[in-house]
């Protein structure tokens, strides 16, 4: 741990677990299904009036742990630090955090590593295809098991801004103000083209067995080039120019071999090689599928028709550089959201961290929601 | 074989072979070898003053058979035949068309799946690190074996138009036209990692085998992950929305399994697997290798200074929805041949073809470059 300032300090992943049978949980593919364990941390005060907590939903390959530090060794805070904490834009001096790990997940919450009570083994690919309405359902029995009528706010980026826009058609009269970043409303045939290659990749790695590989070697090479080919969508054609240039890895000259040439090829096996060590190759599966499968103008057939019953106010961001949910995606949203005469602000942040910008871009993305906020809960 | 008018008909492809050893052609890497076979196709007359030929070079996954037909049974014609053949804009019948398969690949020129006389075994990975400029020397050596001093024109798309590039660097006085399409001077890193990425799959399928899979099971799975991912490149966000939208394949709800739900994945998994049937896995290695090293600014330092010895008159055309190669980076060769006083025309086609546009953009195409060649050639 680091002896930072404006830390949340040491917090403890806490689990909740509902859904014990008989009383399952119905789920969008029309399986019931229980027990489920959600992992999830809070930082910051809940009032005495119960008005002040804020749900953080996390991206693809996050966790229940936002912020601060699980233990006093560990060498990184939570994964969105920058923006929790005192005096921060998520300012736990004045608000009741709140982020927990998604079902699906492989980080605390119920998923397919996790045992099967009915079995005693992992749940692996018999795993029910959940569904971002799924994940919000889970946040929504934590947040009634927190005791919390309404949440002053929703807010994430990426797959968590899918669960924003969730949050606020499934349970409209629960959120005061929502947050949507660096996200869609349903993903382009281009996305789902991404998610699917890295499933192919996965379920083609002979290490996968079916997804029955748990105790057994897990198919590193499947996930790494999963993960490889996200991150290049996660980055912009001119954040790698900055980043990598055609800059060579360890060498003066092309090596005129099957090795790694240049610096970029060696990020990207490095980051896929990591990736492998912290994450479940089913829940990859299972997660891209979920993304795949949002689209919020369904079953109505327009965006417009299913955002009626939306009540909260709204902080859409997007970014400039931002190719795999791009700002039109972002617009789409506004407008649908304006035809319904609902509060809207809208903006558009230029930069060149492409979809990761919703990470990078600290100082705007502090200035726009530190606001929002503080008009919003008055 | 359709009964087209404008066709060339059937056409035979031929071989030449040189570097015979001892007389090994020198490789960039350093390395020298042979014997060299090109597999290679014509078109059209030459003409007594052997002053109408044009070279025609291609892309990543093409072939020497570029027009017509080499059979009746034949079903579709060769890669570019919307662009060859009487009254189009390789005008058989006013010019003398050669296209070539490189060096490395695996449609008749000698590549990694080629037997080495040596051993009496496919070369498999332990075929040189060919680069562009080699297909080039390899390119030059049939144009003399023809008896032509002179090229009227050279010209391809993608992988093409950095050959295109590289002639008129290596061979100066032998180009008197140049017409590189949807291409680069240098990959991006993005496109170096979509490459790198396509590698690690292939090499990481244990059907690979170190490329020494030859007469048995061939990486089948590693190498439709890498053609999946290529397929998306090409593309354009804005055709993928145009051709699949997010429709369902063969069904009216999503399946809540790991099959295939979206059409978009079944296009790319139909594009994968096909691609294994007419494409070596060790050729897509060499082949992408060679995209990665080639830099013609290098090693210069910069592209206008290895531009000087340019004589060739340019037409360079990119187009407007094209991420693999995008516009800006045809601009660059541009600036970089007006700073050498060069001729040069340049033309953005607007399209939503994406990179693949140079395949698709025929009537835009067989306009500029039938008025390019009729001006130039005089």
């Amino acid at each position: 741990m680091k002896n930072e300032e404006r830390s949340v300090g040491i917090v403890q992943t806490q689990y909740f677990t509902f859904a014990e049978p008989p009383n399952l949980m119905p789920l969008e593919c029309g399986r019931s299904f229980g027990p489920i364990t959600v992992a999830y941390e809070t930082y910051g005060q809940l009032s005495d009036a119960r008005d002040n907590a804020i749900l953080i939903v996390h991206a693809l390959s996050g966790d229940a742990h936002a912020a601060g530090y699980n233990s006093p060794e560990e060498e990184k805070p939570g994964w969105w630090d920058d923006m929790i904490g005192p005096g921060k834009a998520f300012d736990t001096e004045k608000y009741f955090i709140i982020c927990s790990n998604i079902i699906g997940g492989c980080k605390g919450s119920t998923g397919p590593s996790s045992i099967d009570p009915e079995t005693g083994k992992p749940y692996g690919i018999g795993f029910p295809v959940v569904t971002i309405r799924d994940m919000v359902d889970v946040q929504k029995a934590l947040i009634d098991h927190l005791g919390i009528d309404t949440l002053l706010c929703v807010c994430g980026g990426s797959m968590g801004g899918m669960q924003v826009l969730q949050w606020v058609v499934s349970y409209p009269n629960m959120v005061r103000l929502a947050i949507p970043i660096a996200t869609t409303s349903r993903l382009s045939p281009q996305a789902i083209a991404f998610d699917e290659v890295g499933r192919r990749a996965i379920m083609s790695d002979p290490d996968w067995m079916n997804g029955d590989y748990y105790g057994k070697a897990v198919p590193s090479n499947g996930l790494a080039i999963a993960r490889m080919i996200g991150h290049i969508t996660y980055l912009s054609d001119k954040s790698m120019h900055t980043k990598f240039a055609r800059n060579l890895q360890d060498k003066a000259q092309y090596g005129y071999e099957f090795v790694t040439d240049f610096r970029v090829e060696s990020y990207l096996r490095y980051k896929g090689d990591s990736f492998v060590k912290r994450f479940d190759a089913n829940s990859y599966l299972f997660v891209t599928k979920a993304m795949d499968y949002f689209d919020l103008s369904q079953p109505q057939g327009s965006l417009a028709e299913a955002l009626t019953v939306v009540k909260a106010k709204f902080l859409v961001i997007s970014f400039s550089s931002d190719w795999l949910f791009p700002s039109y995606q972002s617009k789409e949203i506004v407008t649908a959201l304006r035809k319904n005469n609902a509060d809207v602000i809208y903006m558009e942040i230029q930069s060149d961290g492409g979809h990761d910008a919703f990470l990078l871009e600290v100082n705007q993305e502090t200035r726009l929601i530190s606001n929002f906020l503080e008009h919003g809960r008055k």
